[in-house]
């Protein structure tokens, strides 16, 4: 297709997907004459990812070339590409040589979880543990028994939906990451009103029937809210 | 306390502490003479509060004005009151007039949950939607069935950790809401690189017994990786 027809099927302006050409983050289509160039599929999927990965997750141009040259590239690492071009993913925080990470190391140590000190969601989690502490609502270890299960399932989901090709796989694990992330915020607080609303109940519209329960350590749903 | 001791105490300057206090989120302490003021642990226990809101949430003064105005004043609704500080958290999203919210209406219908279209949520949620269809890794049914019971429980044992007292719950729901995110995601990120160190684990230092794993639906844990 031409690029008039790129811009059709993309959706994105013409005077973006020149910047994106002179950026080196979309590959330049296929010349046909000295002013024309063929662009395929792959290059409207090409512009999905950038639009996401500038526009949505709000990468610089360089870290979204970054990202691009690992899922274009890998590493013969695959797990090693992966760590870097989620390690690219905000939010950035610094991580200073030779940081201890106290609260971190305590947490995956309970959970038992191995970690690369040098991945960005170690000192990620720290902060997060260290600041839910200095506004009194520390992670303890009743919190953590909930939150450890229950996130590691849905993980576990999610890795298991990876693609096996290192390409699509590396493209996939960035997205995935980024991306789902804001659902699970949004369905987190629109479960807490639904909650709320049932045990605040009196007065509202009536109840529907309760959602399905992730089943408790006994094996069968609970009855009842 | 004096407020040299409110600083120590706090570790926050004093020039900020006076910031606080003119800009109306700290009351003034006690007054003892004409230029003398005590406080009191309960001023402690605000300047951390302020500090998570404009610090870590990163609140302007005015909307974190408006949160410690709910906190202070909750309104006869406690639901309603909730409902309108946790709006103030980020993200932002514009709610337009009349908008409709077709992926977070039918995820909601899935998941069987009451939800009101005017909290910030919803939008937050259609939003997240949108960009992960645009992506190419749209939330479907599958995915669903796994990410909805998980986050209700997270989102069930958060609602049964809110205080009864009606200051106190919306000060901790604010503060759980928006601090313990950022846990959850970090968790989320942590875990993803665990069970993939694992999946690709040939050669790697030595596998720690697996950790604990949240129920399947058939009431046991599955073996293995």
């Amino acid at each position: 297709m031409r690029i008039s027809e790129l811009v059709e099927r993309t959706g994105v302006p013409l005077a973006t997907l020149k910047y994106y050409l002179r950026e080196g983050l979309l590959p330049s289509g296929e010349a046909t004459s000295a002013t024309r160039a063929e662009y395929g599929e792959a290059h409207v999927r090409r512009v999905a990812v950038i639009r996401a990965l500038t526009e949505t997750v709000g990468l610089s141009v360089q870290k979204t070339r970054e990202v691009l040259q690992l899922i274009d590239r890998p590493e013969d690492d695959l797990f090693q590409t992966l760590g870097s071009a989620i390690a690219a993913l905000p939010p950035s925080v610094t991580q200073e040589a030779g940081a201890e990470y106290p609260r971190a190391k305590a947490v995956l140590a309970k959970l038992g979880q191995r970690y690369d000190p040098g991945f960005a969601a170690v000192a990620q989690l720290e902060q997060a543990l260290a600041a839910a502490e200095a506004a009194g609502i520390p992670l303890d270890d009743e919190r953590l028994a909930v939150y450890g299960p229950h996130v590691r399932a849905i993980a576990e989901f999610d890795v298991r939906s990876v693609p096996r090709e290192p390409t699509a796989a590396v493209e996939y694990a960035v997205l995935g990451t980024a991306l789902h992330e804001p659902v699970l915020v949004a369905l987190r607080r629109l479960a807490h009103q639904d909650i709320a609303a049932r045990l605040f109940g009196a007065g509202r519209a009536e109840s529907k029937k309760p959602p399905a329960k992730a089943p408790t350590s006994k094996g069968r749903s609970r009855k009842g809210g």
